[in-house]
């Protein structure tokens, strides 16, 4: 079964925001067994709203509509919404009191343009937002279904998971869709197609589609089935996706966007073990992602962010001689902040960076891009070094991913999967 | 001058990838007087493509399209847009050259697969990619400019920068478009659209549009004027937006999507002063934006990211009886990590944070979401407890921001604007 999203707004347009309502829909859709066709994201305009929308109708029976349902005056969606399918504006009185119970709870005075929020199409099922003052809309229009949920993602997220994606698997017949991502880390896209290409080619036959998706540091594979049997389905998904595993058992970390942080708290709390970090170049970057794992204090030390020599001194006690002979960017000093974090940390694994994130600051020796990092454990230290680009962030993003991958491999050395 | 973006992929579709790109585009476009007028995404299927393009050729005359141009088996835009406007690839030297140059200058083998990145269209403008492999396609289609771009976001923006947006500009009339953004911080939606709300009833009259653009801990402001002389339009923009700062001046911390943490670093490197912070449950998520900003190692001197209890005494000298006798999650405890972090660091301004961002770990007296944060200088320290949410990531995210915009707030006390 197909279905499409719409999302209103010019912010959208302008790229002042960008569309993640759209991918999060996307795949709780397609998990529910809903294939989305096509995403339009369009201006806050009743003529661009009512023209989109009839032409998604002529393609598919499933439109979500996101966006343009607050209470200022540049939101228009649910004024037009009644105009298309001819309803009238009623004051709801159980969403009035729930709007009312809302800015209580949160001790705020309520406005005007709030109580308006309870004015909704008499002819829609409303869909009772707990998280905000929008309510959701479900228009059956022929036999066709159209959604129309708020812009703000949690609000969104929300009445998807609590009443739209059932309603929808109680209305519609979903397809089967199989999808596996598997996560590969430190090998290009092109060589990853030539070592699986006998592989690939395998797959047509069996009604399989892979595809390639890149990031910096990384490239997921994603093998789908569409139709047919389930369990079947799953069965010829996870047969071909075990040969892969046969192939490139060096480069696949996990699945299912499983994040390299997320392996890595896994393997951490399941040992028994605790981790460190001493970060200069990347920033706070590692412990950001690293704390970002619910349970994460569990396993998770601390860290020191040295980004100055004073703080490599003061809190690493790294040695100023060490500093002044080799520089703070070096495989010696890297070295040192790992096996000193570890120490004073008292922990059981404690990773390291230092290196120049750019844009300034490179020399003939040392070109912006450069970073080192290092890993130390009660088995020694090793250290690396790695020339990235030129770009700040992007220099920051892969090079902890290098760290996390480094540590992660580490951890399966030592405990296994 | 309207255009279209139509980004190919299924990743997008399925919600694998957020489409960062047409936000990108979107916003490099407007500032050059291009307003997007739709934005599709659509599966790697070549009807699909055709389809799409010629419905927005029935719109537009300008119409980018990015992904699909990968060496890999799923990406099928090239051969799409040969055959929509009947091409013959032809091998180009010019382009092979510089992708063997770029495999050689990473010492990477090259594939076939990559070879034929250099097949192009005959009757196209070929984009030269210096930062990646696949080029860029400029077709003219009667009055209509039809551009394909690699998906890669840094290669696209290469592209777009260095040969799209000045042939578009050349070959097309701009419209004028002024954009203005006030970035303001502490205050919901409704309460600022109350507060502005004669200012906003007078804008219409000019010809003026504004819009809401709330985010977690933040509502954008963005006026805009389309069409119209230049210069008369900025200075009509300038002038509604002087107002706004007389009516919520308390509110409004910056323009055009500057950053909290950009703000910062311009104030600490005018002015001549250091920052060092103390971190718990924001685990690293301030210092990396700190540390984002470019320049930043001239100001920022560190952090101790105190993720346990022994940290917060081994590196910023906590008192085990005040951890003991109010819990680390307090306000004692988090201004003696602020005044500490300022003496250990040497620094002018510290800043720290703890709490429970969740999900486990609350109690009746102190609820999942309860944040203390605390900001201390050559002044003092001062702290305060706040009540977010019950989401992990929501709740870094917010009190981060909180952070950031007191110590803003604290610097421009101290030194102005």
């Amino acid at each position: 079964m197909k279905a499409e999203i719409i999302t209103v707004g010019d912010e959208i347009l302008i790229g002042q925001t960008v569309d993640t309502n759209s991918a999060w829909i996307g795949k709780a859709m397609n998990a529910a067994g809903f294939f989305i066709n096509r995403i339009s994201s369009i201006s806050d305009d009743p003529g661009e709203i009512k023209s989109c929308l009839t032409e998604a109708l002529g393609r598919v029976k499933i439109i979500i509509i996101t966006g343009g349902l607050g209470p200022t005056k540049d939101d228009l969606t649910k004024h037009t919404l009644a105009d298309y399918f001819g309803s009238t504006l009623v004051m709801n009185q159980a969403v009035l009191e729930r709007v009312e119970e809302f800015f209580k709870k949160f001790d705020r005075p309520m406005l005007e343009v709030n109580r308006n929020q309870a004015l909704l199409p008499d002819n829609c099922r409303v869909l009772d937002n707990l998280k905000g003052t929008a309510s959701g809309m479900w228009f059956e229009y022929g036999d066709a279904v159209v959604v129309s949920l708020p812009g703000v993602p949690y609000e969104m997220e929300h009445l998807m998971e609590t009443q739209v994606l059932p309603g929808l698997k109680a209305h519609f017949k979903a397809d089967t869709i199989v999808h596996r991502t598997i996560m590969t880390h430190g090998i290009g896209e092109s060589f990853l197609a030539e070592m699986v290409a006998d592989w690939e080619d395998s797959l047509p036959a069996e009604g399989l589609k892979l595809a390639y998706l890149p990031s910096p540091g990384m490239v997921k594979l994603r093998l789908s089935a569409y139709g047919g049997e389930e369990q079947q389905r799953i069965a010829q998904v996870a047969a071909k996706v075990n040969e892969l595993y046969t192939l490139i058992p060096d480069y696949i970390y996990g699945e299912e966007d499983e994040q390299l942080e997320s392996v890595i708290g896994r393997l951490l709390t399941k040992n028994g073990k605790t981790l460190a970090t001493a970060e200069s170049c990347t920033g706070g970057n590692i412990d950001r992602l690293i704390t970002s794992v619910a349970g994460s204090s569990v396993y998770f030390k601390g860290s020191v962010v040295a980004y100055s020599n004073f703080a490599k001194q003061q809190f690493l006690g790294i040695d100023p001689a060490l500093l002044e002979k080799h520089g703070a960017e070096s495989t010696e000093v890297v070295e040192q902040m790992a096996l000193n974090a570890l120490q004073l940390f008292q922990a059981d694994y404690a990773v390291a960076t230092s290196g120049l994130a750019g844009p300034g600051g490179g020399t003939s020796d040392l070109p912006v891009g450069t970073i080192f990092y290092a890993i130390a454990s009660s088995k020694g230290v090793e250290s690396f070094k790695q020339k990235f680009g030129s770009d700040r962030i992007r220099n920051i993003e892969r090079s902890t991913l290098a760290v996390l991958n480094l540590l992660r491999k580490e951890l399966v050395k030592d405990f296994g999967n």
